[in-house]
């Protein structure tokens, strides 16, 4: 049995999210689709990060048994062909038997784009949170900072989600601008439902002024939902990359073209 | 009668192009919509440029005349606010009587982008041509500068161009790179339908090495369509800026935000 692994870039909106469900668009639907279609078998894919529906991707890492002696090549090229354009396969590498997406991964990075000035940008509508007004960078900067370590993220993560432990590490929450843009980065080991999109809203509160920094510190002790800012809208996040353990990213033995 | 300039940016992909057709959607008709409910009388815009089907703009201009005395502000937020998010309005200035937009440029400017690499880039299908082989990027340098200057563009032309006479001046072809992207940039006082698009079909070919740089030479001299390259596909191309006269440009005074 053949264990491959995939790096994949997309463009959510035309999709339900990652994860796969009935009767509605997803990307790991219509992967598999493609999957399907090239080794006669039905693949099931695991990825690193299941992006919410609308967010984007440009280095998430899933993988997949077969048995199929289809080449590397081929599988690359052939998937982006069958693919629509919204999604493309960047690599495609064979790893060892016990390689999964989901557990072999030491964190993600996540970036969340604002598009910062009054006068919308039709080139950048699909990927950024348009926000009028100038926000405040520093004090959002000064915000980031303090959610950077071990903190239980509680009042960071969806009334759904349903992740038995809270306890999640961050080790890079910045914020930067290329104005227009303004662009928050986020790393972390592993990550709670919204959090990102929430820890954006709640950063932009802090550039609004409508709230203090250091109140940060506050919601991460208390824990209450309510008290943090709004869930950003997903078509501001993009999952940029997922960090591989040392030995997995090494040992992978593949196209990267 | 006030007489009110626009700088209009778009994505092409959703529009049968800038000009106003029945009973499809154009950038002209989706903005003259919102002008007529804006003021409660038809507004007829005049463009510099009419961009073709899914060809994109970042710097559109076009004036309308209008009895109403709704502020510039107004004009430029109610727009905005009105048009779907796939066109922006940039900026809104009250400009002399007889300022005419097609009439009073000096030349345009348009880029035509190429994405450069075999793997697909989701974030940029809507904006560049995909082409997966490598271009030699130096011969199609060296094609691009033997069309600067004043130039029978016969050959440059579609076959459904009407236009009375094919002598157009261009100032500038370049050809640049930033990998896996390749922009060609085009300035010029005026041109021919599909004239960029023909051009940039015509130096792939010389970046692909079928065709002899030397050869754009042979071409504006005998002027035969057929003998230059296919027309590059339109989601490539963005019209980038109007040269407004000097006296046009200084003497419009409005908002840009």
């Amino acid at each position: 049995m053949r264990n491959i692994r995939l790096t994949i870039a997309y463009q959510g909106a035309a999709y339900s999210g990652w994860q796969i469900q009935p009767s509605t668009p997803t990307v790991q639907g219509a992967i598999e689709e493609r999957l399907r279609q090239m080794t006669g078998a039905h693949c099931r894919l695991r990825a690193a990060g299941r992006t919410d529906a609308g967010v984007h991707a440009r280095g998430q890492v899933a993988n997949f048994r077969t048995e199929s002696s289809i080449s590397l090549r081929a599988f690359h090229r052939g998937l982006n062909a069958l693919l629509p354009h919204d999604i493309a396969i960047l690599a495609v590498e064979e790893v060892p038997e016990e390689f999964d997406s989901r557990r072999h991964n030491q964190g993600k990075h996540y970036r969340y784009l604002i598009w910062n000035e009054r006068t919308p940008s039709p080139r950048h509508v699909s990927n950024t949170w348009h926000l009028h007004r100038p926000l405040a960078l520093e004090p959002m900067a000064a915000a980031a900072r303090l959610l950077v370590g071990s903190h239980d993220f509680s009042a960071f993560r969806s009334a759904s989600c349903d992740a038995e432990t809270t306890l999640r590490t961050l080790f890079r929450c910045t914020v930067g601008a290329e104005p227009p843009l303004v662009q928050i980065d986020v790393e972390g080991t592993a990550f709670l439902k919204n959090m990102v999109r929430i820890i954006a809203g709640t950063l932009v509160e802090v550039g609004r002024e409508q709230r203090d920094p250091g109140s940060l510190t506050e919601l991460l002790r208390c824990g209450q939902r309510p008290l943090a800012g709004v869930t950003a809208p997903p078509q501001g996040l993009t999952l940029m990359r997922v960090f591989l353990d040392g030995a997995a990213a090494v040992e992978g033995a593949g196209v990267r073209e």
